[in-house]
């Protein structure tokens, strides 16, 4: 069994209220790789990256059980790049830069050995070529999720449409989820989001927590409150990351199950946003994450006391 | 045993997105009042109103039994009356008026029944009048619960530090508790906040729940998505009455049940703002109360698996 992933490997320069970090490894489908390595190796990697990109980084993920036969190397081309400065809140940030560079001409060819993947993260990219992903599977996987965003809602919807309608998890911000569905309310907006094709709404709300929307149930995974944020990037690609290594380890996509995936991912996404860049999640123990994910237990489990009313 | 209640009895003229209510009752203390009546009803009121506010009102709280007797009465002059206009996202509200008018003059005194209170919840007023009240107790309380507001912050600082550091519990907002505190890390925040006195902090997220410190322990209830926001205003005042009901009813303020108060209060908040005013929390149902307490339940509660890393 296995996991493909789909997404930009890159270089971002990020500036913080509480520091910069230039040019560091960034990238959907290398957080996604790191934060899923964890829990599960079998991991397809499906990106492209022009000759500046780290042969170490490159080597540490084969390390960690990350197939790179699907990865393309652009001789003479530049890796996608993108820089960004977050405000004072740390939950909204402006792009300074995008350079696609080799993501401009990204046309994914999936090895064979790709074609029947079980479990199958699309990173955030262009609708198009996550269509053509999708495409090119010959067995229906036990599980397809999206992870998207506004960009695409307001410039490839259309085609976005249609790759919501083929997928089982959507992953979404509270904001998008509002464009897309047209609703104000989350409960509203995830009734319409399932009538496009979604079993599964993962809602995202970065230190707010997440919302998984289901057939009429509705989990929330708490945002763990950390002393200090120091760069959220990555943090909803570590999530999704974390959710689908978990996934496939446990072979299991009923809603109990999916609904410990959800913390998993969170708790990928806290330890993400302690450090710039990958820094915080390349050396994780076991033992670290066990206590995290107790803490989660520990922020949201309460006595269920019934009383009557008084009298 | 008793609740002492003290706070404002209002109109409100709302402006939301999907609709007006004008000059609709309000108040933090009527709110308080009704969502703590349906676990305690040895409730302590001390407010002031003009002759212009509902007798049908009082009377129903009394039937609740809430005691009036604190309550003052002055001829010919009007009640607090505040309006306000929601934005799109619920969330924020900018003030269109503010008169004071009865407000401006009170000088509560405490009758002797209310003096010996075990449990008080002072309602957002002007830290002079919250701490005159604290100056009438003979007893010490079991627990002192403050409410407060960014506006007493900026004005009233000096007198707002002297009754935090008289109260056992605070509950503000995350932007409060960032100003307070200053501090941008929630963590840190309840740190300093802690060392300023409260043994307990909530800091109230609106839709995205309530956060609970103590002694490095944190404790998290979200907020229940419901279907329509109708109107958001008293959601923080019903909050803390059913949590200082349900307090007052157990007679327990371990955190253990500090946690089961959050739930209780989150639950009569989102009953509140599921009608205007206080529509709809004048008739619940026992029975209503439990399902969404297991609602709740069902939205936080997960499988915790401790998995090996992948090898």
């Amino acid at each position: 069994m296995s996991i493909l992933t789909i997404g930009s490997m890159a270089f971002d320069s990020i500036e913080t209220p509480f520091g910069n970090a230039p040019k560091v490894i960034g990238g959907a489908c290398t957080y996604i790789s790191w934060a899923a390595s964890y829990w599960y190796h079998d991991i397809k990697l499906c990106s492209i990256i022009g000759d500046d990109f780290s042969e170490e980084e490159i080597q540490a993920l084969q390390q960690r059980g990350v197939n790179m036969d699907g990865l393309v190397r652009v001789p003479g081309k530049k890796s996608f790049f993108w820089a960004g400065k977050y405000h004072q809140d740390m939950n909204s940030r402006d792009t300074l830069t995008t350079d696609l560079n080799v993501l401009a001409d990204f046309d994914p060819k999936l090895p064979e050995s790709y074609k029947a993947s079980e479990y199958v993260m699309l990173g955030n990219l262009t609708p198009d070529i996550q269509m053509a992903v999708l495409d090119q599977l010959t067995k229906k996987p036990k599980l397809i999720v999206l992870d998207t965003m506004n960009f695409w809602m307001n410039n490839s919807l259309e085609t976005l449409l249609k790759v919501i309608a083929r997928v089982d998890v959507l992953t979404i911000n509270d904001e998008e989820a509002r464009q897309l569905s047209g609703e104000h309310s989350l409960v509203r907006a995830a009734a319409k989001i399932h009538k496009m094709g979604p079993e599964f709404l993962v809602i995202k709300k970065g230190e707010h927590g997440a919302l998984l929307f289901h057939n009429g149930q509705i989990f929330f995974a708490p945002g763990l409150p950390v002393a200090d944020v120091i760069d959220p990037t990555g943090a909803g690609d570590s999530f999704a990351g974390g959710m689908i290594g978990y996934l496939a380890r446990t072979d299991d996509t009923s809603f109990v199950n999916m609904k410990t995936a959800i913390i998993y991912g969170s708790t990928m996404a806290s330890f993400c946003v302690e450090d710039f860049s990958l820094n915080n999640l390349r050396n994780l123990r076991q033992e670290q994450i066990h206590e995290r994910i107790r803490q989660f237990e520990q922020l949201s489990t309460f006595d269920v006391r019934e009383l009557t009313l008084a009298s």
